[in-house]
């Protein structure tokens, strides 16, 4: 929940207030003496190539980016780990089985709808499944690197650059 | 905050409820639409060794673990990266200023206060600084390897084995 949005206390129902606590502006309850921390919301996504060295996109259903291709990817769920989560939305958007090959990097995203948004990625590999779109994709292709769509979101390009290991053409992101 | 705690909506006060979306059962509120995912919060740890080779251990001032000594690390902040949120950590709790060797793993951890949390672990250098507890640390010291005190978190004893490339006795968490 963005911070903005923080009205009510959840816990108790009064009214919140912001407060300098350690230093710091926070959302706090004063009848229940609950501090409301602003923490970035953990999501995954992931890098996956077929034997061709085509790479894996799905068109988002959903805003934000609603109507481009991404990365198949999306939010934790409480009680999974990442690499569980990254093979999860690999699962539900595209109908592939993965294995994950390697960590890449924990990218950051300022979302109108979420707020701060950290990205867990991870290379994948494919062990098994139907291509099938699912979930929040309408659409699910292996694409030529040299023949990408735009991208939702940039920090996907820095992520498929490390994979491939060369430079995307500037105009790869919306 | 634990899906437990929400009650009311925080957006527009009303009670909130159960409902299943999208095949999870989600807390949700009839009056504004508004569903409440339940995402796990992402904080930091980090592992680091001086010139000798021993270890840097805070001794934790406030729950979970109170009284026990732990990697350095905390909760990530609105608009910080997991790397910066890592040295900030470290800068408020040790007074020393680090500098990221290499990412090392993410830990899942379910705490009773916090629920979900995972913890991005990075083994980090010393760059600068001089050693003094703060913030919610009571203490801070080097450990000889050989010598270590009970940890409060079990993940932590594998994120030390991962940098030191040997295993810790059985003993060594809480």
């Amino acid at each position: 929940m963005k911070q903005d949005d923080l009205k009510y206390c959840t816990k108790c129902g009064h009214l919140l207030k912001s407060l300098i606590i350690q230093g710091k502006k926070r959302i706090y309850c004063h009848n229940c003496d609950t501090i409301y921390y602003d923490n970035p919301i953990p999501s995954v996504a992931v890098v996956t190539c077929n034997e061709k060295g085509q790479l894996l996109l799905v068109k988002r259903k959903e805003e934000p980016g609603k109507g481009f291709w991404s990365l198949p990817g999306g939010f934790m769920d409480d009680g999974e780990s990442a690499i569980q989560a990254a093979l999860r939305e690999l699962q539900e958007e595209t109908g592939l089985q993965g294995i994950v090959k390697r960590f890449i990097k924990i990218f950051n995203q300022n979302s109108d709808t979420y707020g701060h948004v950290i990205i867990i990625t991870y290379e994948v590999g494919i062990i098994g499944g139907q291509l099938k779109a699912g979930d929040d994709a309408e659409n699910a292709c292996f694409f030529d690197i040299e023949d990408l769509p735009l991208l939702a979101f940039s920090f996907q390009k820095q992520a498929i650059e490390q994979v491939i290991g060369c430079s995307l053409p500037e105009a790869g992101t919306v």
